[in-house]
């Protein structure tokens, strides 16, 4: 940590945090400079010391870490890539995985009509949401347990894993007991008592970016999972809120990089959440696999002028066959392979 | 909702738009522009019909919604302003009321201490986090059930109402066991789980805005604590994340005026956690009372420098005292008291 | 327009509306909602009046525009493609097209070199700043009308066009006399006195985004330019500013396909901005070709360690010629070439 | 400047970083951590080196700066308050500052009737645009030189000192001619030719932060005026870009106390251009006078339904009396006058 004294400040003051950070076992160093004295704070431990406890001294101006803030989901930590085996289908590996389906689970013959369609062209894991967070208590919920078990069929008829969404700690052993993913929405994403909770149930997590959230505190809501000995940590980069409104939310293909340069988790995209129209979708879902990242997660209804939720961001099962087609030569270009 | 035809759709698209309209029992009227057709959908219902029914429709520029999302927080369903009474303490009425106290209950001793400044200051409510939600797994999560325990013994001792803080629907009936008013945090605003339940249990609420929500969210999200039958909810303003890096969060001062024009409930203000430095908390603190809040959420600690959690946003018992009193006279100016 | 009265509004106040439209030559046509009305302005000259001429009614709630307040921009007024020609160098068409260089011009020498590197890497427009916008006083300038000389030197060596960045009205013929692509920088998107200027000057023009502007206000700046009679336009995505920190900007890649949808004018990325360290470049830069943009503006430094500007963003030339045989697959898989 | 090396830097890459500062002619300390070395890089001169100057080094992960990038607007350079005279009425003193009247003048009618109204409130400067910037070159531009003739005549006839705005080099003399104040716009806060000659013709500015710069931009743009000598600047907080659409901009209140501290030049609030409705421009007005504002830029129209530019967010005649009247009391609780 770098305290950076103000300028004039006292032999006093800088004593202060000399004695404060000795106090905590903390090693010092004083940098003199001709404005003002820097004070580095040294020590393996300083992760768990708020820069609160030396900004509140008097006569300093600022105080800066130098470590990141999250720990087990640096690459630092581990450089080595995860891979996360999802009954064999691996994230993170060569393979670019696609996860595709409708946003909800409308009903059996709905959820198999986009298997269907979705297996055959090469997805290798269905989405379907269960359990819906919804802006206003009106709109409609989600089919909640029923549609558990709809995507249950689906599993055993199709013989794909599942991906959905479990909203609270409540419902997270019910929905464990279908999902081979276990999907922590946006709005959760600093839902630490979920994340706590899913991180015991050791089942493979993908883990949304909040949407007005950092890529440095996206990584510390992964640590709370890791924590809890759940390894298996995917990331979904879905778009953040800006000023722009031509779309729902703006892309941040930049996290793609950045992550893979900070972090050694596997990192997958929602281009449908982040265009909010479908037209858009393809040349969002195509820079993804250009970025570099390991997957996508993308809404594909059979029919989207009759869906009940976000029908407007699904892309039709003709323009999802004729994407996979396009990404193919894309990420083979990147060393990757759908 | 207003359905905004593409410049040159065809009399066929324009018919798919009534007839979805009319199989949905909704009224439709035409207004055919020189350049484009403009089809309004009338009809009492359209609020529980998402705006993706027509946008998905062949021919469609754009769909949008009149009515504003939410219901039963609107001042159009309840003109007169609603005030939340809190044994006694009334918030949303002609007082100015102060909830003051640590961010996070450390022992009784800081709790004690805190409890009896701040009421003798002229603070109607304590405050104090049992339960913390904090960014990092490996940081202090407060002190919990222990936490709650003490807050408890506070209020026997000092007499005045607790405001504390549920994370999860697993402990909001243990921390209800004991809050006057349970606080629901910015990263769980949209934590709809949680919403519900703390809305079955029919105790004040104060509902903080999440950090990157808009006002139309906050109040489509105060309408599922609403629509639980629990119509005590008072709103939070605590800042807003903007790309501004001098302060924590934007206090986003307008938000006031505009939650008093189209919402009845009573919104107070976060001074501390918008600026995250005590040396700005006292002007935005006067700024709220000018701008027509209904009271304040502060930060106060006996012993900032010894604090657990955010001791650089909190204030010391002297300045917290000369606050109140520089506050009074603004108050007054606003038809207000303190 | 659509003017949305308040619930309740009298029929004196939705006269006044009426009454206000007749009296500007505009029709009308009454929705008559359930819980309010609407009322549908008619015309096709409701471009050039303001939204405030009807907000300001008494009974009125809000006023929503339905066409776009882009007019030349706008591919409803012209449908096909754009194509600029700079010297044979077409943008907008079935080439992607790379304009390289350094930020800064320096010396003879770097640029030279600059120049012989890019160009060797298949780069068809040189870029160097000889005036450069710089956010503090204290700062390197810029060479000034010695760079631009540096500049003319190397375009008649290399034969290849020049792109350079015209900063005022003062300067802009200057400017000129060596360039072949006027750049508008990001902070001078709405310096309309300059967009006026260069308009006129009818040199082929890139108009970077203002960083925090929306696709609709950039369409709308580019209507300066075209309105002058000047058609060589070429929109530059550069990265909008938000929150996220990890990145200087964040690159909207999904304005690349919003442009594409809503406008006729060619789009090119400026990867290295958005960026701000060169680790990042190719990333966003591959996502650019994959999202469909026409081109990139990118920084290549011969020795970005002595860089006088910038040197965190610029790539090497080996880092420079990788990349170019990287995008060409990509290319490809979206029916370009490079 | 404060250079962290990665974790694993070897001892040629610090020797590295120690060299560059040697050739520098700067001083250098080295910080050797548990996990990794600081390297802290001293002088007085470091603020006119760029941060890339070591970011570009191998095995460095991030440089910080210590110092603030202003100098001439900084605090530590003039403790004592700047107060900026404008004949006689002086900005940044006790007394509250009110410069009011219309967004554009439109003709010697309406300035006249204006400039009469806000006099007789209270008002100290009159405030009318001549030259207005545009987002759309089809909307209406101002009158240009006739509307500075008819500025002049107001100056004369009420005796009161004119604010407007200037928008181009080129036309810095000509409205220098009739200005007692130049307002520089938020749109061309970081026009730098624009600043250099402004700062030459030495008229005290009103510079307006830039609708998404950072405090720290405001500051350091300032320094471009103050660097030519002229120093009589005065910063007007206007709100800047967030995701919040209820009002135009978001007033960023905490810029106030933000800029108390850090610079010793005064700043005033424009809460019209922030809000972008009349109904919420006196909390906001009023929020500004609380939080320390030394005064307000204000818009008011003698008849706003008539208004050519932004009627919306203009208050009424009898609006401004009440708010002049309503702001004293709030004043003199923080130790000013009106």
């Amino acid at each position: 940590m770098i305290v950076n004294m103000k300028t004039g400040a006292t032999a006093e003051e800088i004593d202060g945090v000399v004695q404060r950070a000795k106090s905590l076992k903390l090693g010092v160093q004083l940098n003199l400079g001709t404005d003002r004295t820097v004070v580095a704070i040294l020590g393996s431990n300083t992760g768990k010391i708020s820069t609160d406890t030396f900004a509140v001294l008097p006569g300093v101006e600022q105080v800066t870490r130098i470590m990141k803030p999250y720990k087990l989901a640096a690459r630092e930590v581990k450089p080595q890539d995860t891979i996360v085996n999802i009954k064999g289908v691996e994230v993170g590996g060569k393979r670019f995985v696609v996860m595709a389906g409708p946003c909800a689970v409308e009903s059996k013959e709905q959820l198999f009509e986009a298997a269907q369609i979705v297996t055959k062209a090469g997805a290798s894991v269905l989405r379907g949401g269960a359990f819906k967070p919804r802006t206003s208590p009106f709109s409609f919920q989600g089919l909640e347990e029923a549609g558990l078990e709809i995507l249950k069929q689906a599993k055993e008829r199709f013989g794909i894993p599942i991906i959905t969404e479990v909203m609270d700690t409540h419902e997270a052993k019910l929905v464990a007991g279908c999902a081979d993913i276990l999907q922590i929405g946006a709005r959760n994403m600093q839902n630490f008592a979920l994340l706590k909770e899913v991180g015991k149930i050791k089942r493979p997590v993908v883990l949304k970016r909040g949407f007005s959230s950092t890529v440095t505190e996206w990584l510390t809501a992964a640590d709370y999972l890791l924590a809890e000995g759940n390894a298996d940590v995917i990331l979904c980069e879905r778009g953040i809120r800006t000023f722009e409104d031509s779309t729902r939310f703006s892309m941040d293909i930049s996290s793609i990089p950045v992550i893979k340069k900070f972090s050694h988790l596997p990192v997958i995209v929602d281009p449908s959440h982040a265009a909010g129209h479908y037209s858009l979708v393809p040349s969002i879902a195509k820079a993804a696999v250009a970025a570099g990242a390991d997957g996508l997660l993308i809404e594909v209804h059979p029919n989207p002028k009759e869906a009940l939720v976000d029908g407007l961001q699904s892309i039709t099962p003709s323009d999802f066959t004729r994407l996979m087609n396009e990404m193919k030569p894309i990420a083979k270009a990147v060393g990757r392979y759908i």
